[in-house]
């Protein structure tokens, strides 16, 4: 075997994914090493508790409850405990120490990511992350490398894989949004809290993290829209079905031109809802867990990666592929490649961005109500492109004929394109006109 | 503007690929240097005949037919000539005058990849070749940074744009392969030889090289077993539809385990050939003139990368990408990473290939005739999944009733995994057996 120079490796955390790095780079060591030059030696595991029980089985005495001593001793740092501290700090203090950093930490990278591009690029360090967005699927390298050269025009990304399982499992089945919840909760596919993916605030994250990468642009947080899925129903499930859409969570990452917004005209969407698009579209068939990130470049054209979006094997994987090219680099010697921000592009607000959308209407079914809604859109600048009318009950009835009282009816409507402030205020109007008795819904239409 | 390091670009050829590349260099200019972090001047075009016209319009004195002198004064030499010479030596000069080399040339990479390789690490420069396979798709950065702490099993890709879209149209429109391969010339998907498509050349350079980057092997073009699409009729386009499969031509590379043409019992398959997959199977929706490259490994699970797989401006797209690369290698200083290809597993005839068969019989139609292909099978060691028999014609009759000659009859066999050696001599045995009028067509089964 090479005589391999060997490169000390430092674990923070042994969750469901770090124990599977843990138990891979200890099976694969020598093929790793084959590939990376260099020896990968895993010196040590931070833990809080050494003594918990483990996903794999691992030595004893690989387990440290010193994080600073493994960090400060190490050429590789590996940051998979989650969560902003003791994180952040871990990652600072091993990017001084001289080391390079993987991170599949997405809400540190998505609040702190720009304080800790800019630690590494002090000491010339590199920080990889390939797991912290969409798992297991390689969209950061693509994103980072393979499209520098050209300009990503949108993202829209698949990313929480717990909401398309329970989104796709209501589509398939006509079951409703609690039940199938409950289900995924049973079947580990979401967490007993599941605030964080129902809500949007996972892929929030993910949708930073891809769009600062799309256009090199440092993206917060608190710049991205965020809708989560817990307002959609059977009854809109069944509407987007009969209509030739199904309805994803979307992270959307999109530049915008022609705004006053930059000198260049230039500027950035970013933005999680829940959206109705073509079943024929390539991402209306990721079902179940996977996700899957669906990109337009004014060069490549439509670009999609698809895989599995969690799991801690599958996660491993991208972490030890970052894992591996750290190690090209030490190996290589030079410095790490920074972040590319420079576009520093002005993220604007949702209310600025145009899309399509289909609203669903219950009306009082009187003469002259689709001439009233007509006018109420037509006034606030959205322009129909394709409206349906159904009535849902007749109004009461006497043995001499009807009493004269409206029944309902429901009127769905599919807009041109329009700005989403425009689209809010008319939809305002809609509920407070008199003739509306209730905004079933209101989705965006996004992939035609 | 930020005062950048000036870094030359030498591009070699002005084709469909390389104009777009000059013409994006020169329009984006500023934003591929701020990317990159070093301005990227466009020193040169070394082509046959400057006068020549382009798809784009290029200043005139961009233009040389010294090739050589360009090569020796660049940076990042971006070779898109085609063909081994005089790219071959070319790409030597650059490297051993201290440039990195950005790539499209897969027929180069296939047969001389080990030399190029070996004169880069030499000097420590780098070769990028993202456009080398799949055009536009970022498969090689994947595979060779991504996936690189992971072991992948298999792949498969449509990875020939023009096979996709003649096969694709034959199985939505029932149409001959002729009528499209003359349709398909006359709209510009096919070449007016098509021979390095429909014979399955093509595919087979980009399937060695992404073997020799998903196995850490350097893969032989001519260890590359090739199969075209010339054979497959509309038939056979039915007969799939109907069991529920597509034919499509896949190049597959395959990691096998459990052989002795190695100490550690691994070895691979590399083979380009059409094949059924099931409808279902995500490869089955890629439609028209795309590509998309399905990997399984270890850890990571099954991936997907879907796009265009040819264009001049969506190749330039991939090349771009690795000229920013280059470029930030250059800046960050350190040597180029090296080809990994220690694994050296041995490459297996397709002979020791299993998967599964789907055979097409004509037969007399007499008693014990699907006995007697049964027993050849079983004799032949390949066992049978399903079969099906359908009376094609009646034997020829009298007033006074049959002749007694039989007619004659369809079986359509599908096999359990099956060594492709034991399965070829079966179906040689079949043939002679007498009783088969007609082996009609023999397929793979991948996918399922």
């Amino acid at each position: 075997m090479t005589d391999y120079r060997r490169l000390r490796v430092a674990l923070l955390g042994a969750g469901a994914v770090g124990s599977q790095v843990a138990a891979l780079l200890r099976k694969h060591g020598d093929e790793l090493a084959d590939r990376a030059g260099a020896a990968l030696d895993l010196v040590g595991i931070a833990v809080r508790n050494p003594d918990a029980t483990r996903d794999v089985e691992l030595p004893r005495e690989l387990f440290t409850t010193d994080a600073d001593e493994l960090i400060t001793g190490a050429d590789i740092v590996i940051e998979l405990m989650g969560g902003i501290e003791p994180a952040r700090s871990n990652i600072l203090l091993a990017l001084s120490s001289g080391a390079d950093v993987v991170t599949a930490n997405k809400a540190l990278l998505a609040t702190h990511g720009p304080e800790i591009f800019d630690a590494a690029d002090q000491v010339g360090a590199s920080v990889y992350y390939e797991a912290a967005a969409a798992g297991a699927i390689p969209i950061i390298r693509p994103l980072r490398d393979s499209l520098a050269g050209d300009r990503v025009q949108r993202i829209m990304g698949i990313v929480n894989g717990t909401t398309n399982y329970i989104l796709d499992r209501m589509d398939r089945e006509g079951s409703d949004f609690a039940d199938v919840l409950a289900d995924a909760q049973a079947l580990g596919y979401a967490e007993a809290d599941p605030t964080a993916d129902v809500e949007g605030f996972d892929a929030a994250q993910k949708a930073a993290i891809l769009a600062s990468l799309a256009f090199h642009t440092a993206v917060p947080l608190d710049a991205v829209h965020r809708e989560g899925i817990t307002q959609i129903d059977t009854q809109m499930m069944d509407a987007a079905r009969k209509a030739g859409y199904v309805i994803k969570l979307l992270a959307v990452c999109e530049r915008l031109s022609g705004t006053d917004a930059s000198p260049s005209g230039e500027a950035i969407s970013v933005r999680v809802y829940p959206a109705l698009i073509p079943r024929e579209h390539p991402l209306a068939s990721v079902h179940g867990a996977n996700n899957a990130v669906f990109v337009q470049a004014e060069a490549a054209g439509n670009l999609m990666f698809y895989g599995a979006g969690a799991g801690g094997v599958q996660t491993a994987s991208a972490v030890l592929g970052d894992v591996v090219s750290a190690a090209r680099r030490h190996i290589a010697g030079g410095v790490g490649v920074g972040e590319s921000t420079r576009a520093n592009l002005p993220v604007l607000p949702v209310g600025r961005v145009t899309t399509r959308y289909q609203i669903t209407l219950e009306v009082s079914d009187t003469p002259g109500v689709l001439a009233t809604v007509a006018g109420i859109l037509s006034d606030g600048r959205v322009s129909i492109a394709t409206v349906e009318q159904t009535v849902l009950t007749q109004g009461p009835s006497t043995s001499s004929g009807t009493t004269g009282q409206p029944g309902l009816a429901r009127i769905i409507i599919g807009t041109h394109r329009a700005l989403e402030q425009d689209l809010s205020e008319t939809v305002e109007r809609l509920a407070a006109s008199g003739v509306v008795t209730r905004v079933v819904s209101v989705l965006r239409v996004e992939g035609d």
